[in-house]
């Protein structure tokens, strides 16, 4: 039982955070970001900063230009990224191209990685995955997949719609899952300029952090080689649990970061705000929802890191994966609320960045499975096993 | 004991209904409107329509042009209006005009009533409530109150500075809450364009419901006439409470029926929408979440009329209206995240109207006292007076 | 709309109240008490106390000798009696006599009703009632009715388990449900002394406070004249909701008098002690809970006089008294183990009464249906019939 | 970072395991169990199985019998323990006696390690700790400390009350917090037959495993001689520093050892009964209960083995072990009390062992500090020093 972390891992985690502190909140405020993320332009000089220090992709492994980190690594360096909104955008690891990247590294052929691959893995590109689609298809359940890849000849066509595909206006390339003539899930890999692709529209959502928005996305009569399917034919459940589980974790990551933020913020308030004769912070009212904030943040860290290192073992680790998800993501969201709470009149507005952050954060109890699907998945584990403590 | 309502109100809760179904709802995509309301221009048209059917200001007394309703009956009446985010502005019973209207009608004198109470009771215009302060001035605690009326002859010339002034924007007049040379707090009445104010801006929130939004006003040597005091000289803070308590509940009352309106929103949905081999509502785990929402607004709906009820027995009911508050202002809020969460990934777009409403209904749990000052004077009172059950 | 009580309820409740401080709240220390209740002795001079009173089964009409009380009369009434856990045993309105009383007088012949229920609503005897068996047997599911009753000539021969049957030792009869010949379900009537009724044990329960425990009873081969039926034949079913909405609705008002008695020791505690310089109450983390405690206690008997009105209007009740179950049970147990919070080492002691309330009202949020199956009722009556507010 | 356990630590957790399943489970039903603990008969007896595994007081040092275990040591073997409420008695682990230990070693001299200590971790002997004082004494607030140590020549002079005293009836000797007459807090060491210390009588508790129940303890002039200082003159509050922080851990690792028990029955119960149609585990709102038992299990025992390695590290660990605190004792209690739930009207009955345990853990959220003392020490760290996470 150790819960150190290595004097590197140390190192990089306050590079990280000096990073973020230094070069990235001090542009919070740039005009250049959209209801749908930062403008390419805006993007593309976040990332030369991070790039000026070496930390784009980290996850990524070193001949693509990455530092190779582990699931443990990533839990120090991309809860830090979180710290603020910019961050994961600036070090190009914000969902989907984190995952993205993990998946293409994880099944992808050579040919596919230097094409795909290493130009994101740089940052030069983004990238989106095409799972989600509109009922009655594949939401929480993606057994409900509807679109089709369609044999023929050497290619294959692919029809349907997708919806909440984040980051599709302005990535270069596509994950696409479709079920093919045998009714098996594939995954295709397509350019986005390829014609078929058809971005129908963005969609308005609470959250305003990811870059391109989330899209809804028609495929028309999409040609794709079959030299472009993403790893073997009929694998692409696998695959999306090879990507999901830690896709699933890195979003607990980055949250957390953005917690400690909002919790940063609230505690700064408190402590300087006199109301009724005593600082805030002299409040228990206050006082305990701050110090629930700080357990919420710690335990929440402790079960991100358990499951990283699950995950390094080379377990699925998806019992794991699933009570983080819903862990996290509650407390995370008890954190940025109750921040909300301490921060008063000036929690609802734009006076600080926290009703941003209670924005953007909302949705992260519902993708990559809603807490009500975990619970369920684990009381389905308990149903088949037992009891697992 | 009789919780049956009287026949007229009843026939005025299905007209007052029919009237939001009919004709606020279909404008609810008009695109009049701004982070900081509708516009005047569309305000003013929601307005007529509400008069065609003789719901404009309904609280206010027959001779301003209203129905002189009983707290019962607003409670009923605000209710359905809640039901759409228009309701209110068409129906000229939002905050703050709701609440000023109830105070002139209480204290000002007769030629105040003509000047101000008249057009604003008929929804020509809009008018604002200068109290809130910023740190450190009068915020939840209002006895921190900073702004200054010195007397000047027959004249007061007011300095200082406020904000969360919701609807300054746009505002004809203000009610505003200073410091006299006793120290003792004076509310005055002003037109908005006198010399001497000054909106510095208004402020980013997360609401986008109120008309006119939220600015910061500055007063900056406003010179007012003595006999626009509002009624009597040094009667600042009883006159806050005349309009406080009732002012707290018409929120509950409101919001009440907005978060109706999500939780049909979210069961429409899960009526509809099948996974996992059955439609959601056979889920228990949105089941549930819906069976609650159900609980908590039928019980919201009861602390709503109770504490109407006894403030129309002539009762202050300071402790009936900020447990209301604290009830309601956080069962709303459940009903309406769990809403979100039943939506699922649609609950965070703007696919539906929920995710607008989420946003509009943070800042109840804030505004007009928060829950901790709420649940610290109610501590209090069981401190000097012990348990009141 | 009227919250207010009539005269004569106002003093009978002042009246109930006064003889529950008076003269049963002396007694609560008299070791005439066992796991199962008081013994048979002081049992009876409980009752005589309150019969000195005209207090015994209030509910009953008055040609048994009873005040013939509504539904919102017992609200007020039996909320009183429920201050002292020996309150509704002394008033002889405890589980399950209070119900039976009340089944008895609607489907009873008056034959039966002479025989059974005046001798019961005076108080000289007790009863109990056999619906619930063990598994695979009728519990939260009572179509599960494995008890037959096999029609033998003018007979029924009745053969079956049953358990949780509170009150079965000491009482004078039963009100036995079994599954006839045709598979449906019919109540009957026997003496406790009929050859064929075996107490087979009482259970060990948390609870202490009901007369006779919870018991084992085994029925074999017990034979019942056909003139006892209750009511029809056939008609079990029917006549168990006769009898459970208004008995899950009684429970409400009794156990709440009795969270009131928790939350007046907890808040006299926290009057009296001082702790890190200040009184407990001053401290608000423990002044939130006793104002929360008091937003409970005031909710959890809007809910219950709502619903008995309701009732008292005709209506089967059936979403209010579901609704009211969960709320006013989930409320008080909140309050109560708030309370022993706000005691501290002393709330799980013997030193004052809310260690053993505490072990009462436990229970409560599972008989009469556990929260959990009146949410999915609820939800599946939203599944039906769509939202319902 | 490393989640792993030892070899020697896994092989250790399966003969504890094995041990608890196999010698000590099937003596639950023992009739030698008081509300007051076991019986000292039956208590020798369970020393003497735990002795023959080597696995009493594994905790103290080697030379004094024990097998020298960590803190993280302790984690895994003591939740182990407490899968039977009978484990910890078995293994002498339970409070006081296991903080007894752990102190007297760390500041004992060597004699009174012979005197006191050996025969204690041996199970030979049980001990008490005498801090705790009624009101207006030191409860929460050990600075409002009342029981005096007046110097007499080379003795002390001690007199006060004390309550809240575990293990007094039966104990071998006391460990007592006196003020000496610099106002200092001194520990003294003494016999408990001892002329002078009177055990005035044994609480009433909801909890009954506690061997020796909780004391009510007088010292009447009670003579120490100066030798018998436990470590060295008005160091009291920091020798019960040095004891508390540890003894609070180990109370969480022993109570998440029942959790689980009571986890394991509410599930095992789950995957065996039907209900409506289906298994209880089929139906979410059990299963999610379960899930969520899961859940708080392993966030528990993180919680835990994390301080525990902190504690490991050399540090004091005052934030992680309040944190622990409350983290563990309120999970636990959501586990314990969502498996009565599950079991239904079993659950608040003796026919499973869930309803005791009910009883055993409400205290848990109150000794060592209440949930609330825990908090506000938080809350106040952060006023001093900002955010820390």
């Amino acid at each position: 039982m150790d819960f150190s972390l290595t004097p590197d891992l140390l190192e990089l985690q306050q590079r990280t955070r000096a990073f973020i502190r230094d070069k990235i909140i001090p542009l919070e405020s740039d005009p250049r970001q959209t209801p749908h993320g930062p403008t390419e332009e805006f993007r593309r000089e976040l990332v030369a900063l991070a790039a000026a220090e070496g930390l784009v992709a980290p996850h990524v492994g070193v001949e693509y230009g990455g530092l190779g980190l582990s699931h443990v690594g990533k839990a120090v360096v991309f809860e830090e990224s979180g710290y603020s909104l910019l961050g994961p955008v600036a070090m190009h690891i914000f969902a989907p191209d984190e995952g993205n990247m993990h998946l293409l590294e994880a099944v992808a052929s050579t040919e596919q990685k230097e094409r795909w691959l290493r130009p994101l893995a740089s940052g030069a590109t983004r990238s989106c995955f095409c799972m989600t689609e509109p009922a009655p298809g594949a939401g929480s359940d993606p057994a409900a997949l509807r679109t089709t890849a369609r044999k023929d000849g050497n290619h294959y066509v692919i029809n349907g719609d997708k919806w909440f595909i984040t980051g599709a206006e302005g990535a270069a390339f596509a994950i696409i899952m479709a079920k093919d003539d045998d009714g098996n899930a594939t995954m295709f890999l397509a350019d986005m300029d390829t014609p078929g692709i058809e971005i129908v529209r963005t969609m308005d959502s609470l959250d305003h952090a990811f870059a391109g928005g989330h899209g809804v996305v028609r495929f028309n009569n999409l040609r794709v080689p079959a030299s472009d399917i993403l790893g073997e034919p009929g694998k692409g459940f696998r695959y999306a649990q090879v990507r999901l589980a830690p896709a699933r974790l890195t979003h607990c990551m980055r949250w957390l970061g953005t917690a400690r933020r909002a919790h940063q913020i609230a505690t700064d308030y408190a402590l300087r705000r006199e109301v009724f004769g005593s600082k805030l912070i002299g409040h228990e009212g206050v006082g305990f929802m701050l110090a629930d904030n700080e357990m919420d943040i710690r335990m929440s860290r402790l079960s991100i890191l358990h499951t990283a290192w699950t995950l390094d073992q080379g377990a699925r680790g998806t019992v794991e994966s699933s009570m983080a998800k819903v862990f996290v993501s509650e407390a995370v969201w008890r954190v940025v609320d109750r921040s909300v709470q301490v921060l008063g009149g000036q929690g609802v507005t734009g006076e600080t960045l926290v009703a941003r952050i209670f924005n953007e954060v909302r949705g992260f109890r519902i993708y990559d499975g809603p807490s009500e699907v975990h619970r369920w998945s684990i009381a389905q584990r308990i149903g088949r096993n037992g009891a697992n403590w």
